[in-house]
């Protein structure tokens, strides 16, 4: 069949609306209709080419949300019709990392995954008669797309496509790095250093799991009232103090129980860990660093007990745990609408990335 | 009183061996006959005057038993005659440290026994009336010394001074860093840096509590023989391989479950934590490292699951946990006897100290 996409021919390139053909689903595959779909900084990050693990041409997307159209032999959990978010993190339930209770990171077809390829080492998508990559599994970018069926969360048929896209990445990843990676109790005091999407949904998922003091920490004093409407209850700018960690330590009376780094700056992900409470402090860095850059730390820090951590999706497994969040956010627990700062068509997806360049949007989102 | 003790004049200098003076236990304080002392590493860095918090003069020691002579007023949970071992991480019960559960490091008298005194801010040594500082709140280089009473463990009768005094320190924190800290579970693959005392007492506590496969790994096969018998089940020497974490992760077909540190070198810290296992792999820190160095690694190793953890005095909680590992001794669980590789009268202590910088020793143990 023949599918809109929007086509990454290579690297700091725009994307270029193309009809590109797409083959139908083989053995435990599923056709999939993209009805909404996120940008995030991950497409960015591949599309600049900065991304080791990049390969062009590809179709880009990663956050989507759809119905299901078709399915190949042997499919079983899914039907036309299911309403699904589509897994970069797969949840196959039989490798040996979906059946560790300790991590979601589902492993079954990660070779073939991080080639832009299917399971069976092919791609389903090609423009005069020439392969176009997958990517992260998912290519969201295109109106109809080919998954695994491991990596389709199914999710209630009333959720509005172009707000739970959205699930797909970001939220998960901060709602879920908070939920299922920290599993931060009630009463806890959490630092989350950086304001943009991630941070507010770390902050939203620290108010939902009963956090007393959420404490924000930006450069951008423009973010505090969206902030505090997600659940912030103090703000702290790093340039009103001589010293953030210090500062942090000083109005907590010791440290912080738990710090999210949601930024992608080494500096700051020490910070964050440097800002936990001697004796128990634990801190997830949730934003990417550049490639090749290092945290770094004094050991005393950790053998005086605090903890390094990180998260990868949230440390959500996906067909498990993004239908709970889909319910969370139609229970009203979560918020998402106040995060989806603009919407637009596929052919202008091109300014989706120059608003998140600009830093003037939290997530736009494509309809279809 | 007047009691015979190793005194530490200065940084660099010999002990000397000096009659002091000893006051006499104050409210809620316990007079205690040294029987046994083990010489430890940090006894020989605070000497060596790279210790930043290192004072002088001082009575060094932090790894006794003994038997309580006299207590202070308001003592209540010892009388004379029990049997204790001094605790250099004291266990008030009241802290906002005892009270949470994720932490062992009491903090009731950290200040005034970093600063070489007793809790009320004084010393009970003194030489010829001029003042010698305690050392760790144990000062377990002088045949009598006094303690806080929330810094002795009561233990059994039947158990020997000269082994026990070795649950002080490196026993408990080596078994405690598996045990206690780590939680390692039965089945588990571990790897062990460092096959010296500490080394060796993470090896037992990992086989006592079921690990699998404990891999120790050490620059000198002379070590492997006791290894084994302590319960490594694989060797692996640096000098033998191109690549230590390279090698461990194939050799356990992914990397380790868990892994420790226990030499104090900032670069074999970032194997440990390199060669655990993606999604779940957790490393401890066990090891001191030299004052002003820092550890470092890429956020991607705890972006995919491994975690970044340290131990202070293995995460035993002195007063509950240090009478239990005594009966895990008593009753065959543990071996000390062959750790402890000499012995020598207190006029010898700085032939303990030279054994130790040789290496000659695994641990010497002062019997009074």
């Amino acid at each position: 069949m023949k599918t809109r996409a929007a086509v990454a021919f290579g690297a700091g390139k725009p994307l270029e609306i193309c009809e590109v053909d797409l083959e139908g689903p083989r053995a435990g595959e599923v056709l999939v209709e993209i009805k909404a779909t996120g940008v995030c900084h991950t497409d960015a990050f591949t599309l600049s080419g900065d991304d080791p693990e990049g390969a062009f041409p590809a179709i880009l997307g990663h956050e989507g949300a759809g119905v299901v159209v078709d399915v190949g032999p042997g499919v079983t959990s899914l039907k036309p019709g299911d309403h699904v978010i589509p897994l970069y993190t797969p949840e196959c339930r039989e490798c040996n990392f979906c059946l560790n209770p300790k991590t979601n990171m589902c492993q079954s077809i990660r070779s073939t995954q991080g080639q832009g390829l299917m399971p069976d080492g092919s791609s389903r998508f090609s423009l005069d008669g020439e392969p176009i990559l997958h990517y992260m599994g998912c290519s969201t970018f295109s109106n109809y797309t080919v998954l695994p069926e491991i990596a389709l969360a199914k999710v209630r048929e009333d959720a509005p496509f172009d707000k739970i896209c959205y699930i797909g990445c970001g939220v998960t990843t901060g709602i879920g790095a908070v939920a299922f990676t920290m599993k931060v109790e009630p009463g806890s005091t959490v630092a989350v250093f950086g304001l943009g999407g991630i941070g507010l949904n770390v902050i939203q998922g620290a108010k939902m799991v009963g956090a007393t003091r959420i404490i924000g920490i930006d450069l951008n004093p423009g973010k505090v009232e969206l902030a505090k409407k997600f659940g912030m209850t103090d703000f702290v700018n790093p340039n009103e103090v001589d010293d953030v960690v210090g500062h942090l330590i000083e109005i907590t009376g010791g440290g912080v129980d738990y710090s999210f780094e949601c930024i992608g700056n080494v500096n700051v992900m020490r910070q964050a860990l440097e800002c936990c409470h001697k004796g128990w402090g634990e801190s997830c860095i949730v934003g990417v660093a550049g490639a090749g850059q290092e945290i770094s730390t004094r050991p005393f820090q950790l053998v005086t007990g605090r903890s390094w951590r990180g998260t990868a999706f949230g440390g959500a497994r996906g067909r498990t745990d993004v239908p709970r969040i889909v319910d969370w956010y139609m229970d009203g627990k979560i918020q998402i609408d106040d995060l989806i700062t603009h919407t637009m068509p596929l052919d202008d997806i091109n300014k989706a990335f120059d608003l998140m360049h600009a830093g003037e949007s939290i997530r736009s989102v494509i309809e279809y």
